[in-house]
């Protein structure tokens, strides 16, 4: 806890109350705080012995060698925060990666094969509009073409990769699973969400991800004057983005899914101006592929009914999709739940403190979960909330889920 | 025609034809380009025998003696610009104005009166958020400390005072009806609107505005993240804010009224984060105060049920109102209505050409109207569309307006 809030002077956010670490995080993947705290886990690997890979993602290794040779079994997550984030998100999971290593030293224990620790590249996909970018170039599945002209989600000229190579993180190595095999992959986080704690619970022992996708939803109307162009006159763009927006909540409910609009932006941008061009993001989700396809279809059908003359009833407003992210629902792997839940009972031996549960939140073990047998431990927090400087899990918790993850990676060790 | 569209090179907009000419505005109040034109605005009346008088909201009077002296009959519009206008709106006002005095000292004519032509500063309220701001002033409805401090609408620093001295049109005269009092107001404007061009008609004449109110409605919920907030645990002021405004368009329908939103601003601005802060403008509009003021009650008393957890099964989001402009409704004065339509029979001949009309748009001739016999007079633009690049009005048809303005200010001078 204490390499955690201390490291969390790299790029400290809102201030929430009164305390030195009462403050959220606003660390940005590859901003200069981020390349300050990936400068600090290198160190700190290092002088634990560990040898460390960059690969072209940005994406850091550090392994420490084991009795044999052969791939890692590797706890990995994220350094990188979302833009008004907090202190737990990702970063307790690399955390509790690095005091893994310094226990394992302070033990003297060999492994039967080397353990590693894995910082991701922009996990939260908050300034490059992917999520989990980096995982998905290692998995093969996002181009590394794609992922190094990822442009800043707010607009301008940097890319992911003029971003690396300016904080020198632009490694050699191919990000990939055949330069980097893994044996498997843990990660520890925090829930983001209120089933453990509504329930009293320590751990939950996640058995998958639900699916989502992102879309950048486009609208062109015309400005006009907002006094003296008549409704039936109008192809107002933000009257059409607000319908839409409602829209998607009222038939994602209907599917019991998930959707929501984090940025919206237009122009002109004039109060006496109706706006001719409307830009929203969506974030739809859904336990299962199926049900994500049918909300997508119904979304693309009633948006364009919306847009229309018959509902705006004056002109016409056009609209274009663009699908910025697909990550389909993921099963994890049997011996690693099983790992999980065997190592849960160990450091509980209470089975009514854990339960099962699938994720709401992508993690980069969807993505590692394509190529090697893994699994994720999450740990309670305040209210379920995430996303927000306010984000709180207790000290003793968080070491009840890092003894889960050491004991989880020495049993897959084992295995 | 040739001094409107060269005066244009300061604030160029956005391109949308071919022609030098068919490109928008984007001058806005007090910027290095509305300098600009104000700078030639004083120089052109200056050599055209006008005393110049800059006010402390940085209007400028250009006055051209009479034969008596006395308050001024003037023309008066604005050369300030939509940050996406066009070139009519304001700026065909002013020139009209410029080109009476051209056509009085070519004819060697003398007014009994004093005769004058008036930019107004910032009419638009597209930089500094209150619409006809230094007219109201002028009149005695702003407090001169509210207009000097006005912030820019997109936040930042600057004020209006602050940029009116880098330009130097802070003047040291009073901002009032009685430092500069006129004897008559008359705006030659384009309609904005599609009901002269619908009636193949040349002039409207205005015998009024209606009345109009802006305000900034300002949400808070709570940041959280989007693929673990279920819906019963969010205050999701995204969502909340489309609710409003698609409201907003619903009750303002049900009155004959008008509602837009031409503003909107969200935190944090991440896709997988539902923001907690929405801020958004409304500009409503009715023919009458009485419907306007039902309207914002019923406004205010949905906006408060939209946000309640009733609405949003999850949580309640706060909503906060703020009033930023009331413009009541305005009814000119008979007898400048009728020196106009004496003007407008006069230069067409055919009574089939012109028609009375009340104009949907807020101008500066509203505060005039306050503490001087006041009207207006409409040309067609095509498609009624302003506020917009491609607003257009054909030559002839301006010529036709500045040939009946300037007809109304010699009858009046004459009354
Ligand atoms: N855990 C987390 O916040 N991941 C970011 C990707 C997502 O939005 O699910
Ligand atoms: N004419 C014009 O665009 N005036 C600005 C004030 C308003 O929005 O009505």
């Amino acid at each position: 806890m204490n390499d955690l809030h201390r490291t969390c002077k790299w790029g400290t956010g809102k201030r929430w109350g009164s305390l030195d670490t009462e403050t959220g995080m606003s660390r940005l993947s590859l901003s200069d705080s981020d390349k300050k705290a990936r400068d600090w886990f290198v160190e700190t690997t290092m002088a634990l012995g560990c040898s460390v890979t960059i690969d072209e993602m940005g994406n850091v290794f550090a392994i420490r060698p084991g009795r044999n040779v052969g791939p890692p079994t590797c706890v990995g997550s994220h350094l990188d925060t979302q833009p008004s984030g907090g202190r737990y998100d990702g970063i307790l999971g690399v955390l509790a990666g690095v005091e893994m290593l310094r226990i394992l030293n302070e033990r003297d224990a060999r492994t039967h094969f080397p353990v590693g620790v894995v910082n991701w590249t922009n996990e939260e996909g908050a300034r490059f509009p992917i999520s989990m970018v980096s995982s998905g170039v290692w998995a093969g599945e996002v181009p590394v073409e794609t992922a190094h002209g990822l442009r800043e989600v707010r607009g301008g000229t940097v890319t992911m990769r003029s971003e690396l190579e300016r904080i020198g993180y632009l490694g050699s190595v191919p990000a990939s699973h055949t330069s980097m095999p893994m044996a498997a992959h843990f990660e520890l986080h925090i829930e983001q969400g209120p089933i453990l704690e509504n329930h009293k619970q320590k751990i939950g022992i996640v058995t998958g991800v639900q699916a989502y996708r992102w879309y950048t939803v486009q609208l062109t109307g015309r400005d006009a004057h907002t006094g003296t162009t008549p409704f039936d006159a109008r192809a107002d763009a933000m009257l059409a983005a607000c319908r839409m927006i409602a829209c998607s909540h009222d038939l994602a409910a209907k599917h019991s899914a998930l959707a929501s609009t984090g940025i919206l932006t237009l122009t002109p941008g004039s109060v006496n101006t109706i706006p001719g061009q409307v830009k929203f993001s969506l974030d739809i989700r859904a336990t299962s592929d199926a049900t994500l396809e049918t909300l997508e279809a119904e979304l693309k059908a009633e948006f364009s009914r919306l847009a229309s003359k018959d509902v705006t009833k004056g002109l016409d407003v056009s609209v274009t999709w663009q699908t910025d992210t697909i990550s389909p629902a993921v099963d994890f792997h049997p011996s690693c739940i099983e790992t999980v839940r065997a190592s849960a009972l160990s450091v509980t031996g209470d089975t009514s403190l854990f339960r099962e549960m699938v994720s709401g939140a992508g993690h980069d073990s969807v993505y590692t979960s394509r190529h090697c047998p893994t699994s994720m431990i999450f740990v309670p927090c305040r209210n379920g909330v995430s996303h927000n400087p306010e984000e709180f899990a207790k000290a003793e918790d968080c070491a009840t889920g890092a003894d889960v993850l050491m004991q989880s990676v020495l049993r897959f060790d084992h295995l």
